[in-house]
């Protein structure tokens, strides 16, 4: 593992969190990005040079692994660090730890970078990334994929893609397709578990006025845990796809 | 005016902005209310006591005169002061400053007490709120009402009260009115103007499920400046009505 390593504190406010007090995914996904848009002015802006190339950086995938999620007053740490490169693909990981240095959650983001006139992906430009500090491997990294709907028991519900969901770049948030999944699932299983492990995979982005449909179906595993497989999709297109791994909360 | 002043540095980030890179008001009124949290506890923490007494603060309205809005990487100076309370309301105002100590905005905020059980309001503890040293009046605050809307004209769109707008206090959070109001605008008249004035007030809450519709009105004044009066309705019930004044963007 190289790269070096960023760290900035976070006390979580409480319009962050759910009704269960606990920090949710967008706010979550949205932390991390601006953590690692911190690093790199910090590491002298990047970001514009790439922009001055006309690139930008676009999120493939997210792998999360959960402890627990943090509650609302909590003094977080949030680390970044980029971890490997290879021709077409960034990892960067992100852990949030406590007060007591206890690790809460660790997430592997894959990036690409993106010419925004051709909306195509192209190679790593070896400069840009050069103050990060961060290894050049051959072979893709291992990230597990979403696992697939099942084929029964599927529920739905349509989300239009609203103006405040489109960010300041101009593209509907990543943080808004967590969204359409949370706001699919049943509060009271919402309430009964906690999640375990979130994998998310961007296809195709939407847009402003799209009518998206959340689809997703429950199974439960030979452990106890259940799995919550989801797609966004956006008419013919899937525009991403998604698991969520959940254990049932232990009342006290 | 009478009140301690409680004031908090605050870093706009991206995430926080709408496509035009300004920080919408959904973040604004959040972030208002985080404050005079910090306020509570630095203060002894009063709402624990009141939460013991069964009580909680609500939130009738908010009137909000804007300079400019702060954008995205902006330090800003957070500024809360209670400024007085009758028998059943109380006054408290936010100010945000930039990096230059110029004033972008200023809301007064009224609230009530209410008992969380009966849901009905009650007569102001004047030993709860002792401690933010705030003058008592006779009298309301003089604080003007939302303009109606117009009769001719009028366009709406249905929202579904969604998981994630619940907040830890197990209600539809604050900020979740206004983002139906902004989502009902046309983007493109949000991109050609700039907020001047916002007056929300709140009239009776709605629960996860609800559809509610959120209805509007443009008119244009004699001064060239543009009032969209909105209306979030819940079947009969009506939840909350707001107006906003625009100005034409000066394009540079």
């Amino acid at each position: 593992m190289s790269g070096l390593i960023y760290r900035m504190p976070h006390r979580v406010k409480g319009y962050e969190c759910d009704v269960t007090g606990e920090i949710t995914l967008p706010t979550l996904i949205n932390l991390m990005l601006h953590v690692s848009g911190v690093q790199s002015i910090a590491l002298g802006n990047t970001t514009e040079q790439m922009l001055e190339r006309g690139l930008s950086w676009v999120i493939v995938q997210y792998d999360m692994k959960i402890e627990r999620m943090p509650h609302a007053g909590e003094e977080l740490v949030l680390q970044t660090q980029a971890i490997s490169y290879n021709r077409f693909f960034t990892y960067r990981q992100f852990k949030v730890f406590d007060a007591n240095d206890q690790l809460c959650l660790e997430v592997m983001v894959t990036f690409v970078m993106m010419d925004f006139e051709s909306r195509k992906m192209v190679q790593i430009q070896k400069d840009l990334i050069a103050p990060y500090q961060v290894e050049e491997i051959r072979n893709l990294l291992r990230v597990p994929k979403p696992e697939k709907l099942e084929q029964e028991g599927r529920s739905e519900q349509e989300f239009r893609v609203r103006y405040l969901d489109i960010d300041y770049n101009r593209h509907v948030n990543n943080s808004k397709y967590l969204d359409w999944i949370i706001n699919t699932l049943d509060p009271k299983f919402i309430m009964d578990h906690q999640m375990v492990a979130v994998n998310i995979k961007y296809e195709k982005e939407v847009e402003y006025g799209n009518v998206v449909k959340s689809v997703m179906t429950t199974s439960e595993r030979e452990n106890g845990e259940f799995v919550t497989a989801h797609q966004i999709c956006n008419g013919e297109d899937l525009s991403c796809e998604a698991h969520i791994i959940w254990k049932k909360v232990q009342k006290s």
